[in-house]
């Protein structure tokens, strides 16, 4: 994209208001606040999908019935684990960010990387959650939940826990999709 | 943005770049193959969508097996059936917008009416075909399927058709977003 020193030399005046690297305080303030709204929503998803992922992994304790037993239930564990990962190393590029003004990656890649994972992995976890509930309320009526009740009910706790992990990567892919078209529009990732 | 006009004509470069109605032909042809991709995303939306609502919604005719039984298969047909009604004025919309060059309701309301709802529904559609899915798995080994297996393959169809919609839609609401994005950045829902 257009580069800074490409504006500089002109000798007619600059079509982009103000040079990419100059942000006023009301502009960098908005900044911060932008970021330290992604890394919130980061931390809320690493913690939601982390517990969730927990509570379904020690799913096997409280009578005959386990997780492992069921490919739902297999799905929910492995999705909210994926994305436990994978918020705690966005956490650290958000930190990253944050601290040092720029992203870790190449600024174009970190952009889409971002986004096409915050959105994939959104469908992902919905999607695992979805035949977690379809299973859930699918076991209530039947033998394994009449013998095993702490069984149900520790599942139906971590497909909500993954719920509330997926609000919060929807949340962050609308932010990240928001960066990636402005990075498209402007050459830069700030709309400021 | 910065349209071709403004730099030929230009000794000082105006910071306004042109009139809002004002389009070169190659930004117009842009923008036509724009709204035709929108157009035949929503075409492609409610094509599946609605073979998928009514392939669930005739799968009682087989056998004593019906799809009203199961909660997962009422959310599929109901989640198919609404984002093919609203696929069908999406397309009118995107008909007229195509025709007539404006949209139907005033700008920003069908902007974000549009992306909302894309999104939404992307999400609801993907989380029935998800519940679906895992019904459709449930049954495969239990009485259900040995005593009617046209219902099992009926509704496994049925489910893939609204996955292949689901698709169709959520790119649907990439485009839409980026839309939103462009008019909240340049105040116009175009980057030409």
């Amino acid at each position: 994209m257009r580069s800074p020193q490409f504006i500089r030399n002109g000798e007619t005046p600059p079509r982009i208001p103000a040079a990419p690297n100059f942000h006023s305080t009301v502009s960098l303030q908005k900044l911060r606040r932008f970021n330290l709204l992604i890394l919130l929503l980061r931390v809320a998803t690493f913690c939601f999908s982390l517990s969730a992922a927990l509570f379904m992994a020690t799913n096997f304790r409280s009578g005959p019935a386990k997780w492992v037993h069921f490919d739902a239930f297999r799905f929910v564990l492995a999705a909210n684990g994926i994305v436990a990962v994978y918020s705690f190393f966005e956490m650290a590029a958000s930190v990253w960010e944050i601290l040092k003004g720029s992203t870790p990656l190449p600024e174009v890649v970190q952009l889409w990387f971002d986004f096409g994972h915050d959105q994939g992995f959104a469908y992902l976890l919905l999607s695992a959650n979805a035949a977690g509930t379809a299973e859930t309320r699918n076991l209530r009526g039947g033998d394994t939940c009449a013998a095993d009740n702490a069984f149900c009910i520790q599942s139906a706790i971590s497909v909500a826990l993954g719920f509330a992990g997926f609000v919060f990567l929807a949340l962050a892919s609308l932010l990240s999709g928001f960066r990636v078209a402005c990075f498209i529009i402007t050459g830069s990732r700030f709309h400021l």
